[in-house]
């Protein structure tokens, strides 16, 4: 028996809980859906996460659970190597502080239901929606290098020279960016620790384009 | 000295944080600021806090904290009694799951500078904002309603009889909800949880019309 990862290439959350399995040694397998098409709209699917949202996190023993960092937490909890989470407090609260500042203020106003949203509600075309995608990338990644770039807990990575869970949401947003093609001129120190992340191959076979159900 | 809490009245994001800092016993000093005046886009502010939001928990040692389930978490482990998460990693992954339902799916959809950009980008009236706002709330609490009514784990509270850091966004989720006037008939179990949480004086004087910057 293996987990089963409920999930979809594109999905930004997706990118994050694929890449945290891969950094613990986990694997999985892999159940794709196709959102546009409403898979995780269906009642056999809503009967198993009643919020229609990806990813899910089917276990060996049928539990389900959902929330990627709520999951990424349970994950390092359960496999504490290598750690995602620093072991002292203080490292810990700017570890979810950065990763919220993604989780909580970017995502959720940028993916593809809430574009839906916007093109049902109020007309958005795709530039207009390239308008409000990058207006909350930006608002979000300007006060986000300001802080990495300011402290010395920074290292190769967001936090010290060890990934850890606010790389994983820097890393899928900065998949998600490239919708709206969003590069990281702007952003010299996110643009350094993406291209760091880059390199370690739990990261880039965690990325949409590498995907069974990519385009 | 003493904590100094950044923050504004009608911030779900400040009421949770001043109902978790009230559980744990800690007093703080109180800074409001009017989000709507740019109180915090001013440079000083942003010297700060960066990223313009509030709250800020600014300790005793000058240290300045953000996001607020990073610091409710942080107040957990240097503060453990009352516990705000479940001591099991089952419990855990399960009130993290619920937090981020609605600290990442409605929230972050429906606080003042979205509701501005909005109407800034696509001239949504009063109305247009009601609609969209409660759109993202029917969304999840539809699907909340049936995890916590389906689930023996669901007590008095979210999770058992004590509150918890789950405990914490429904409260100020409802109370935000109220701005555009969602009440709660149509989902019982979220309805009994909050009025059983509106008893305990650690959250009803968290509310935000208790507080000292209530119009």
């Amino acid at each position: 028996m293996t987990m089963k990862l409920h999930n979809f290439f594109r999905s930004s959350t997706s990118t994050r809980l694929r890449a945290a399995l891969n950094l613990k040694g986990l694997s999985y397998e892999y159940i794709p859906y196709v959102l546009r098409r409403g898979d995780t709209r269906r009642p056999e699917y809503l009967a198993m996460n009643p919020a229609g949202l990806v990813p899910v996190l089917e276990r060996d023993d049928g539990k389900v659970l959902t929330q990627s960092l709520a999951i990424i937490e349970w994950l390092d909890e359960t496999h504490p190597e290598p750690a995602l989470l620093p072991a002292d407090a203080e490292g810990r609260v700017r570890v979810r502080g950065l990763s919220y500042m993604i989780a909580c203020e970017v995502h959720p106003l940028n993916n593809l239901r809430v574009l839906g949203q916007l093109t049902e509600q109020f007309g958005a075309d795709e530039a207009a929606q390239k308008v409000w995608f990058t207006h909350w990338v930006e608002l979000t990644f300007d006060a986000l290098e300001v802080q990495l770039a300011n402290d010395p807990a920074t290292g190769r990575f967001c936090h010290g020279d060890t990934p850890c869970m606010a790389d994983l949401c820097l890393y899928a947003q900065v998949w998600n960016n490239r919708r709206f093609e969003i590069d990281l001129d702007r952003w010299p120190t996110i643009a350094r620790i993406f291209a760091a992340l880059d390199t370690i191959p739990a990261f880039s076979n965690a990325a949409p384009p590498r995907q069974p159900d990519a385009a």
